[in-house]
Formats: C-alpha cells, structure tokens, sequence
C-alpha cells in the first residue's frame, strides 16, 4: 500500500470567492502542494527530477466535490500514490474538515515530461520506487466528453504570473481562464460538484489562449470548456454544477 | 503604543514566481491576512463591520522591499496600527525570517466606507479603540509620482476571481496587472526594492480596465503605472527595481 501524506491548510481570504468558498483554482494549488511536499519528503522533489532532466507533467484531473471549505478552515490535505505503469502515474487526493469529513476526492494522472525535449518519457524506477506504490498495466481511459455547440469565447494573454517553474502555463491558470466564462451571477449561485479536465498542450509566455464556453441545462447543470492555442486545443473540461 | 499581532506563513510554490520567489501581489495579500486575522481577534472583524454597513478601503501602500522569501520558507508575518485620525487609519506590516531578518516592510492607509453609499464615512471609536492605537491629527501625504510617458498599454477585462468580499476588484490584481506591463526577461533578472501605489476609484465586475506602463533607466530602473476605469484615473504605482 503506498505511503499516504498529509498536511494542514489553514483556508486564507485571497484563495476564495465572493461566497467566502475556496476557488476551484485553488483548490488545485492546495491540493498539488501537498504532492510536491511529499516528493520532497522522499528526496524526490524539483530538485532531484531537475537534475535527471525531469519534470512532472499533468495530463488529467477528476474531481468529486461534495463541499468546498471556507475562508479561515483549517482542513486536512491528503495524497497518495495509487498505481503507475511505464509512462503513467496515478495519484490520489482528498481534502477532509477536522473533523474527518470528506470534502473532495481528486484523481490525477501524471506523466513524465523530458525538460529539454518537452517530449513523453518513461519514469524511472528510482524516481518512483520511494513511494511505494503498485506497479499495474492498466491504463485508464479518460471520460470521453461530448461537447455542445460553444456560444462564448474569450482571449486571454498568457501573464508572467501565470507560468510556474515547468515554464508554461500552470494547470490550475486553465481552470481560472474556464471559470472565467461563467457569469457572477451564475458563479455565487452554484457549486461544482464535479470536474473533469484533460490536458493536451502546452501553453508559453507570450502565447494568446482562446476559451470557448457552453452552459447546458439538462438533468444536471453542465458547462463545457475548451481551450485553443493557435489551432491546437490545449485543454478541455466538463464541470458538474449543483 | 499599539498592539501587534504575528502569524507565521509558510510560503506555498503557487504564491511564488518562475524564480521561486514570493510574488508581489501575494506580498500583498499576504500581509493583509494578518490586519484581518488581528481584526478578528479583537472582535473587530468583516462581520462586525458588515453589520454596521461598513468595510475597510486601502488608498495607499508604501512596501521597502531588503528581500522576498522563497518557496517552502516559513517566515514571521506581522502587523500593527500605526496612528489614526477622523478619516484614515495608517497600518504597519513587516515580514521577518525566522532567524529575525527583516524582508520587507508596509505602510497601508486605509479609509472606511459605508457598503451601501460607498462613500468615506469617518472612523467610529469603536471600531478602531481596541487595537490601542495612538489618534493623531496629523494627516500623511501621498508622495506625489511625477510619470513620464507611457509607452506601453493592455486591457483587462475583471473575471469573477479579482472581486473580492467589498464586491470590487482586491487592490493586488491591480499589482498584477502592473506587473505584467513588464516583460519575462525584466521580471526574471529584476527584483522590486520599492513600490509606492495609489488607489482612486474603484473597479467592478464587468468593468474593463486600462493599464499603462512605462520603463525608465537613470540611477535607478523604476517602472510607473497608471490603470484606467473608462476615463477615471483607478490606480496609480511607481516601482523601483533593484
């Protein structure tokens, strides 16, 4: 069974909404922190991978929200590895109250990016193995979204502040942008209650991204999100809303 | 003599930059949790305003910037009331290594407003004695930024998450909007030493904003800053680079 990590986060104003909840931005920052803080734990953070020319890459998130913490909660962040196989890695998280309330699940497969070449690499066994986790042929498969027609898109300039230290743009700058074409209303009356997110390519300093927006009220209230860079679609979303 | 309060923060990889270091806008929203963290202990809260109709309004900050912590630093985060007088409360901030070194310091004026006229209201004593801060007629002037010509200007468009709880844009998106008049390769090999910001008028959700820039190289690299409402003069910052 892997090793199991966990950390205390104390819910700051600046990482919520008007409705004193915290963003779904940041839920991704709170939650990958606490990844990055257990690779360090095990020798295997930034520093060893930047060495071997290494660096972390995310493919997709899943998301299961069944409530958001508010501002000045102290919560529980936890992750654990879950299986990898030659070129994939899954990796669990969760946010529990102090109490031990399940608040959200997370499920993220990594991949292993050649800093130099930017291309896919198989992840070494020295970088996985203090972990601890089961090695396993199965490769999930991503929910296949069937998207709507879109009806908003909006330009958006990549800013400095939005390129983390793999040097494009940080995942969680995707789902702010996605967000972004909701309206203020429709944003302090709903909750996420589901996300899932793909990542295709990459975004840079200097690049332009374009989001496109559909909201589609059937059982469920569904919004759809894709984002281009140039032709090439970077990453796609279909967020649950309750 | 005023009572200070101290947090410590532990500094997160996602409130830090390409460099590894914390991100002026998160200086910023950093600093100012612990006014709101002291507020709260002293029962003088967002609540405790809300229920008088009021909130708190910075017009100007003033940070001396010796150096920035970096990711994974945890670091002593502390603030005091300075003076005040009928309309404006002045607000200390400092952050401190651990061993005691001081990183950087803040002056903050705020002002009061009344939420539904969103008009300066004066200060009412008790909302201001339990912090023990000195009153004093003496009223600080704003220094007075000469600006030279702007060479360089982007629009904004505000999104959901740069509206804070006064339901107006939170005074560091207007930093970070600043900042992103400059180019990755200044930002990378400068570090800001002072920064001298105004606040005006404020902005909304569905507001676009304006922001200029201009770069000038004479004894010191200093950057100015203008951000526009429409017409109306919003935000105002010089920046001294080191």
């Amino acid at each position: 069974m892997a090793k199991r990590f966990t950390e205390k986060h104390e819910i700051p104003y600046y990482e919520c909404d008007v409705t004193g909840r915290l963003t779904l931005p940041m839920v991704l920052n709170v939650l990958l922190k606490t990844s990055e803080a257990q690779s360090d734990s095990l020798n295997r953070g930034v520093d060893y991978l930047s060495e071997m020319g290494l660096g972390w890459v995310i493919t997709q998130h899943e998301l299961e929200i069944k409530a958001l913490p508010r501002v000045g909660e102290v919560v529980n962040v936890s992750t654990q590895a879950a299986t990898y196989n030659k070129y994939f890695c899954y990796r669990d998280f969760w946010i529990h109250s102090e109490s031990g309330e399940e608040y959200l699940h997370l499920q993220t497969t990594f991949i292993m990016m050649n800093l130099e070449s930017r291309k896919l690499t198989a992840v070494p066994d020295e970088v996985i193995t203090p972990f601890e986790c089961e090695k396993s042929l199965k490769i999930k498969r991503a929910e296949k979204i069937e998207f709507p027609e879109f009806n908003e898109s909006r330009e958006y300039s990549v800013r400095y502040t939005d390129i983390d230290s793999n040097q494009h743009v940080n995942n969680t700058k995707y789902l702010e942008w996605m967000i972004d074409g909701l309206d203020y209303d429709f944003l302090t009356q709903h909750q996420a209650k589901q996300v899932t997110m793909n990542f295709d390519k990459e975004i840079y300093y200097g690049d332009k991204a374009l989001a496109q927006t559909a909201l589609v009220q059937a059982d469920d209230v569904v919004s759809y999100h894709k984002i281009f860079r140039g032709e090439d679609q970077s990453s796609t979303a279909k967020i649950v809303w309750g």
